[in-house]
């Protein structure tokens, strides 16, 4: 067992710093213990209270009676070294250390005096501090203290998320949790005084819950850790990076902010492409890329098909595709001929292939599976305009039969409101992804050709 | 009264080729105008029936018995010539020709004959051919044939649209339905064999109910009537522009898709520039632009102030800032230290302002009044995380009340789910826009802010 398995699936779990005041981060932390699966096998520390929320409090960790995997440390910045020693002490596997007002604001004593204990005690493996923690959907359990009815949780999944900042990683959380995707496991780590971004990279690399390794980074402790970690993992799984502070202006700002030394963004996109990292450029890149990634088979090249029943949206999709340096699919001679013999002579076969405003499920199902079959294709583009009379849920059945034995990338790119959003949902349930805009879905195929790419050249 | 109002503001209507026949394209129009407030003055012309959904039909145009000032051609594509050489008999004012079979698929022939007309008659004014027509909330007036059932209608507002495609246009006004601003009018204007793309310009920049002009081009039929026309009109009211076929490869493929001519990428930036066009290179962008132009004030200058309770959204923001190559504000000294003795000591005095945490709305009313007053910013983004147990509804109240007596640009940054979402609709409901994304926030300033300067340096 990996020994950061603790963090997630821990038997045992202890609160220090547990709490029954109203909007303290000792409740909140505690509560969300009680809610979840681990609620009988989680021991508030508080020495000032016999009882904490219907739980016997115990005055130190060292006073419970049962082996503890994780403990969750909330208590003021000041108590944390000693806490920390004590959990040590009691052999506790794994701490968050959810408590700030270290490095971070710049509280040099304290951080020092931390630093000497997490070197002491090796055996016991330290998240933060400065964090927000963990959560884990498949074991129910969640160690984030944002306020749970504003907050919503993501499914279970295939997605791993790491992030420096804590809050903007809540926000994310929060945002997937509307999102057709799932989540195996998030970690928060702060300032990353023991367990750092390199660690837990290795961790989500043999995790077999986790497909995809999403990253929200400002620096790396590391540098060179970091990259043998990051190439053998990129090999095995893709990892999608945002860097935050990529402008010296910014740069600057984010070594203050979590406390962490961060490089020149040249040296850290060099790095990136070194060890197949993806990089996204904004937030919606960085789950639009996981999207693509953690469904779509590899594609063998950059040929694109776009198909399309409305010839605008075929012309902004193709200027997408072609800004993004990815070409356009010649359709091989042999295919345009069965094409032309079959489809009415409106249709123009060529590249978007534009099928039309009448266009049924039937036209776009020949041709989508014409576009599996030739050679000159790579990536299939299906837009579909669901306005017209002729297009209703049965694309989306047929959508289905073809990905279920298609080996080749499809996506759907469909715009639209009420009915579009049902059949949107549809198509994502079957694992059909879709977007709304053509340059988000032009990204994301880029982003999976890139990283065909790197896997190709370092097989 | 201007000859295009006629189009949108109709008196007596035809529908030449109106049917009953289930799923047509004459029975889809001919519907709209019976369940719309033009019900009562609207008449169906079909020489093979005595009457159509319950109404007297007509043998030709000429034979109703009252004035027509719009009519709608869905007739064959042979019939066209023929059927508008008798509405210009007829005297009627506008025609909008909804048949396609013309330069589009290369009929050289049929195309000729109806230039003829339209040349011989130049009192009527004629939309298309190979368009879906007006749509116009105000006058609950819509000629586009798209299933009404699977198809949303924007709400009345002040932006209006015009497109080249006819089927990416009604694709994006059912997906504008969906967000929270509203259509003036819409034209999709087809093959532009009379009026074009910059007759409509004209028409929109003297039209009180519109403030801003979004369009969609692949070309534009007469570049310097065009020019002249949108330099004209940016200095009223902002024009923003997609054009598809930016590539070689889709430029090519344009010329074919309406038959119209398609001039090098180069030069249509030249173009847009010159005139002050605000050129989208998305979907995405040509809403969001028109979105923040439409409801913010221009700008002094580029230097933007970033407001957050999250470190990490204030760095991705600020970088997102900077790519756009706007400026980060440099807060003014006195304001620094007023900022300074009121907030905690956790608060770093900084661009992006970090309020931490526990920011309440009342952290946030300080300092974006501060910001307002400060002469060295010129735009305020201000970042809300709502999962923190310190903001609600409170920061939305704060806002309203800042929105109506600020005079720079403020723009809301905020990404979540239910709870986000619930509050970025209250806000927006006040005037004040929000995005998920701070690049596509970032993009719009920069649109914002180019507009300004065009502004300024013709004024």
């Amino acid at each position: 067992m990996h020994e950061l398995e603790n963090l997630f699936f821990p038997k045992n779990v202890a609160v220090i710093g547990a709490s029954a005041e109203p909007q303290s981060i000792g409740r909140a932390v505690f509560e969300n213990f009680l809610q979840g699966s681990l609620a009988d096998n989680t021991f508030p520390v508080n020495p000032n209270h016999a009882e904490i929320l219907g739980k016997k409090s115990y005055k130190s960790i060292k006073d419970i009676p049962a082996e503890i995997d994780l403990a969750l440390i909330v208590v003021p910045a000041k108590f944390v070294p000693q806490v920390l020693q004590e959990c040590a002490d009691k052999k506790t596997k794994a701490a968050i250390i959810i408590s700030a007002g270290f490095a971070e604001i710049g509280e040099k004593k304290l951080t020092q005096q931390l630093q000497t204990i997490i070197d002491k005690n090796p055996k016991i493996r330290t998240i933060g501090p400065n964090c927000f923690g963990v959560t884990c959907p498949k074991n129910n359990l969640n160690t984030t203290f944002s306020a749970s009815a504003k907050t919503g949780m993501p499914k279970e999944g295939t997605v791993s998320f790491l992030s420096q900042s804590g809050a903007l990683g809540v926000a994310i959380l929060d945002w997937m949790s509307t999102q057709e995707f799932g989540l195996s496991k998030f970690v928060s780590y702060g300032n990353a005084m023991d367990v750092d971004e390199a660690d837990l990279l290795d961790y989500f690399s043999r995790d077999t819950d986790t497909k995809i390794i999403t990253m929200y980074i400002e620096g790396v402790k590391e540098g060179r850790k970091f990259m043998k970690i990051a190439k053998k993992t990129s090999l095995k799984k893709p990892i999608v990076v945002l860097k935050g502070g990529v402008h010296d202006e910014t740069h600057r700002a984010t070594a203050s902010h979590t406390g962490s030394l961060a490089g020149s963004t040249e040296v850290y996109e060099a790095m990136f492409r070194q060890t197949g990292i993806i990089q996204a450029k904004t937030l919606e890149e960085l789950f639009s890329f996981a999207k693509i990634l953690e469904n779509e088979p590899l594609p063998k090249g950059n040929r694109v098909q776009i198909i399309t029943n409305g010839g605008g949206f075929g012309i902004v999709t193709a200027d997408a595709v072609l800004s993004e340096g990815m070409r356009l699919a010649q359709i091989d001679e042999k295919i345009k001929k069965v094409l032309r013999k079959t489809f009415p002579p409106t249709v123009t076969i060529a590249n978007p292939l534009d099928l039309v405003g009448d266009a049924d499920e039937k036209r776009y199902s020949l041709a989508i599976n014409k576009a599996l079959q030739d050679k000159n294709v790579d990536i299939i583009m299906v837009l579909v305009l669901f306005n017209t009379p002729a297009i209703d849920t049965g694309i989306v059945t047929e959508l289905k039969k073809i990905r279920q034995k298609a080996k080749k990338p499809i996506l759907v790119v469909t715009i639209g409101s009420h009915y579009t959003q049902q059949r949107r949902h549809e198509l994502e349930q079957a694992g059909i992804i879709t977007f709304a805009y053509p340059n988000v879905a032009a990204r994301g195929i880029r982003a999976l050709s890139d990283y065909a790419q790197f896997k190709k050249k370092h097989a």
